[in-house]
């Protein structure tokens, strides 16, 4: 049974915290710019000391500055900052200038009395049996306590039974909201019109003739229908991602990108609208799962913070990426988005695992 | 000496051109939108029959409806299509139907006598040694003659011989036009107030304190400049890859993509309007060289022709993907961008390698 | 249900043939050396007329040279040719020489009305569910009627449930012959004892504490039982795959490289020692599976037929070889095993996705 | 200018290693086997206290066990300790039981004051301007003062810029000894008969009519003249990296493995006696770099000791990877190879801009 680690709040009674100054703010010189000295902020939990008291940031996301409004502070991306708006300045993150960040949060203990271990990075190679069984306790955790948010590559549509895995998963409750492009969305209505992706078979993997038309039709049909809930209607689609987030009522946010073709209704032009259309949900995701999608599980990394505030208690946000490319994975990491687990794998192989492991009776392992 | 290769026209005196029909058009039936049965277009020369007469089409791109104007056929994307445009329709390729599309276009001869061969896909272990000499001298003709679009990654200004290499091509004519994202931009800026690309410097490696301010604390200057011009001039940029763009009055479409932070001003919000801004440069482009970034790559691809006529000459379009994964240059491949070619390697090594060789007196082999 | 094709013989009552000449040999001038004309085998069925009978090479491989001996062809490597043994000559493979090579054996009729398609390489992003289904068909065929030959990468006993499942197919009769290194017999024995592979937790991933020391403490003890099947009943090892496959007489070919510790009794020292132990298998293999294992899949692809002779039957040799990089696949093609079939995945999740499915009663699709 | 880190010797007249006792023995029980509680080598600089006199051991290589002999320290593989041999036994490396591992050899100091950084793993992003810049000088300092050892792939063979590339750096004084398999011998000699390698010309990449045989007739040459010497002046062969081998009277192992071909005269066939082989280069061994082979890397990287001691003075041994895939690197520092430096790229590439610096006349940096 999956349980919640418990979250440390720092000692603000001690004399340090209470001696220590409230923030500093300068105004917004004008819309979209900061003042020179902006403290950004970081993927930990962070305290402003605002008139005597510490508060948390609730909210959280890396890479933005700060901006007290009444009273509460907010992170705001430089391109919403407005003039004049307050923003918090000063880059020590200690607390000795009113803001601490707590890099401690959730850290277990490292077991680091050894010299030299031969295996320490994450890779093809890696046991992820345990992983699995961890993933399996926490969706079920989350399907009833949390908010479970899917970032998906357009791979997932592209076999049969990757797909239908998904469908079910959507189906089943295991997802909240759902984070892709333009292809996800494309090749999922293509596989309802003509059992396609990109006009190849995704079971019998035939090239199709005319294929490479599949997917430019079903762009058409989708924009003389004005919005995906219409075309599902007008062409009755049972099957699929798009239809399940659609007769499930759960929110999809699909952005444009250069690559796009189309595009489909209701697919974000421009991008920082899909950022901030995104952003809803991350402000309230408790675990996200990324499929084989660099640009959109980096795009959702940054905005994603790495705790969140439940009914009042402070739980981590877990971040998993699913990625047969080391690089990918590691990428991520790179850009700082630390609380990040992974599976290097094939997405396909990856779903399907999850989706028959979550149907199937609790008896323990499969394997034992 | 690089020369063209020679393109044959069609015979349209054949007695099957003579009598085949002219296109039939639909209007399309609203803004966005064409008629169920259109024609799309391809990547290879194509002539539509207009008034009796063949005409290629200029200009041309893939996945594209054709829209007849003014006796002309040109391709134009799904949602640039206007309520009431002469869209064609029918899907046969061969002329039968007014629209005659030239697989053999530029096609050498293959020799396929033997039944058997070991090596046939292109992979880290082929032999570039040939396909550098034939850039060396692509890029010395298309400085004279044609037009060339770099579209770069942000792993181009991560190293400081690259960035350095990068804009010496631009600075010596081998630059007509650059397309890159956010990130291309911000860092090779932060390479200049700080050395460092997110943070960790270009030479030394070394990351320093406070690094991961660095590129946001950029981005806030050009924001309070404006344009990316008056931070050049306001900071007196003499170095990189923007600055040699701007002083060289190179033009480039930077394009935002939802991993932004920021964005520097002069970014495409609109990845639609990116995609148009882009267009007007593969519509002139002779030689496109791809570094490092396969959305980007893809993106271009989608929209650049196998063919340009230059001084009523038809010619190819060449067309380079340089990536360190197979995986990246085989999906353009899949893609439909037959034409393209590919290195599999380091764009470091690839960028330093090209500056030097055309800054080198032509004595022949630099190995022999 | 799981139906072997159909193979077609040539019409050797043809004209053609029965005019063709026999086959011309020549006598190596020397142990291990051929004569300069040699005729070098393929993996397609080869024919040799002899006596003026057209005679099926039984047992082939490709890359080396026919010898024959008592009337009948033999493919035998260079290094084991005899001086004076008669090795065919000359390089038609047409029949015109007495050598006839059937490249079309097999092969299905491909599809290739169209011009383009999209999608063509197989890559991460290939759909597998078919493959997987028709695997599953296979390999309850080949329990009954074939021989399966497993290829195993260390990497398979990396992980707790990898390794139990690779070791049920092998209890459940799944595996006819195993052939693998080093490091794979030493890393699943080091998992009994320690439940480690070099020194990592197989489910914890814990970094025990002295556990580089788990991999040599394991070759110690092994050889000071001077052979594995002592180590077992000595140590009463009941779990993993080297107990699995000496309780089931399963026989195991363990190859030595340069890069080993130890190595542990029964590996061989000498390769070409290994590679005639292997063919042994290779002889009667008619599916063989490779896991994570570049070195060991290609020398198996090499001396792999693509077809056998089974009850008088000839059939096809299934060969598929199971990776998550691309680059691995695709260079076991250029080496010419064209009848391999690939998943480009994780190899932990394909092991035990195949056990869990092999065990499970047969409804139909588990995601329908 | 190149110049060597100090290395400050441990203080042994402190009281802690005065009062410590001397290492414990016991006699190895049969030939191949040792001691249960043997102490195992590691990569780090070991001393050993024998008749109160602390040793360091030279020549060490890591997973070994010590034996003492003469008095002496050495590190001896499993398989080559004799039954009786005097094996140190006990597993502190504090020093407390006559054991001493120097974990902080030539150790820098880390600045490690920052709580978050972008950029900490090696990747095809990483910069590595001053890796080549500190590369140039390590190499011209070696070839007076150092023994370079440098393992290759086949790949350097493929292409011919850098076949020729290679040759030089040999014929020019930058190769000491050269480790590699069948398959890089066996193409550059193909490459000098047919100018390709596995039947593609590695300039202009046809693939040769019956170019499958190029290999196989290469190696029936080299076994008719039954050395490589002897094939050298019988062909009169004066391109290519074996030639500028024998000419230079640089010692090449060639070691055997199972997916070999023929093999050609004076490849091992028995994988320890080229280990055993190898390791006379690894005991001299002061830089090693390695071409684009996981396997021959890795066998080097476990033979290779971080420390040499070169006229009295303890300097560091440089280990160089270059390989295209992260996975690769990673891996080997996975085993423990700690001191290793990679780039990610083509060897193609890295080995034709190495070559092409050392040939130029000393002016700083190309790019300034």
């Amino acid at each position: 049974m999956f349980t919640l680690p418990n979250y440390t709040t720092p000692d603000f009674s001690e004399p340090f915290f209470i001696n220590a100054p409230s923030v500093r703010t300068m105004p917004a010189p004008m819309d979209g710019v900061v003042p020179e000295n902006f403290y950004a902020t970081t993927i930990f939990p962070e305290y402003f000391k605002i008139h005597n008291t510490w508060q948390l940031m609730r909210e959280s996301r890396m890479d933005c500055v700060v901006v007290i409004k009444d009273d509460h502070p907010a992170a705001v991306e430089f391109r919403n900052v407005k003039k004049g708006d307050a923003v918090v300045v000063g880059r020590h993150e200690d607390g000795g200038n009113g803001v601490y960040v707590d890099h401690f949060a959730f850290n277990k203990k490292q077991n680091e009395t050894d010299n030299f271990s031969f295996r320490t990075s994450n890779s093809r190679e890696t046991a992820y049996s345990r992983d699995y069984d961890r993933l399996y306790e926490l969706l079920e955790f989350e399907r009833d306590h949390g908010y479970l948010l899917w970032v998906l590559g357009p791979a997932v549509t592209f076999d049969q039974d990757s797909r239908n895995a998904m469908t079910k998963l959507i189906e089943n409750g295991y997802v909240d909201a759902l984070f892709a492009g333009n292809a996800l969305a494309t090749h999922d209505l293509e596989s309802h019109f003509f059992n396609t992706a990109l006009g190849q078979d995704i079971y019998s993997k035939e090239n199709k003739s005319m294929g490479h038309y599949h997917h430019i039709e079903t762009i058409n049909r989708a924009r003389s229908c004005e919005t995906l809930e219409n075309l599902v209607e007008t062409y009755k689609i049972e099957d699929g991602i798009v239809s399940a987030c659609i007769k499930n009522k759960i929110p999809m946010v699909l952005a444009g990108s250069i690559r796009d073709d189309g595009p489909l209704p209701s697919v974000y032009a421009d991008v920082y609208q899909a950022q901030d259309a995104l952003r809803v949900h991350t402000r309230k995701a408790t675990t996200v799962i990324c499929l084989a999608t660099q640009l959109h599980t980096i795009a959702t990394g940054n905005m994603t913070p790495s705790y969140q505030v439940v009914d009042g208690i402070i739980r981590p946000v877990y971040f998993y990426t699913v990625d047969i490319s080391e690089f990918v994975v590691n990428k991520l990491k790179d850009r700082g988005s630390l609380s990040s687990r992974s599976f290097i794998t094939n997405i396909q192989d990856f779903v399907v695992n999850l989706q028959r492991r979550l149907a199937t009776p609790k008896d323990g392992h499969f394997n034992k």
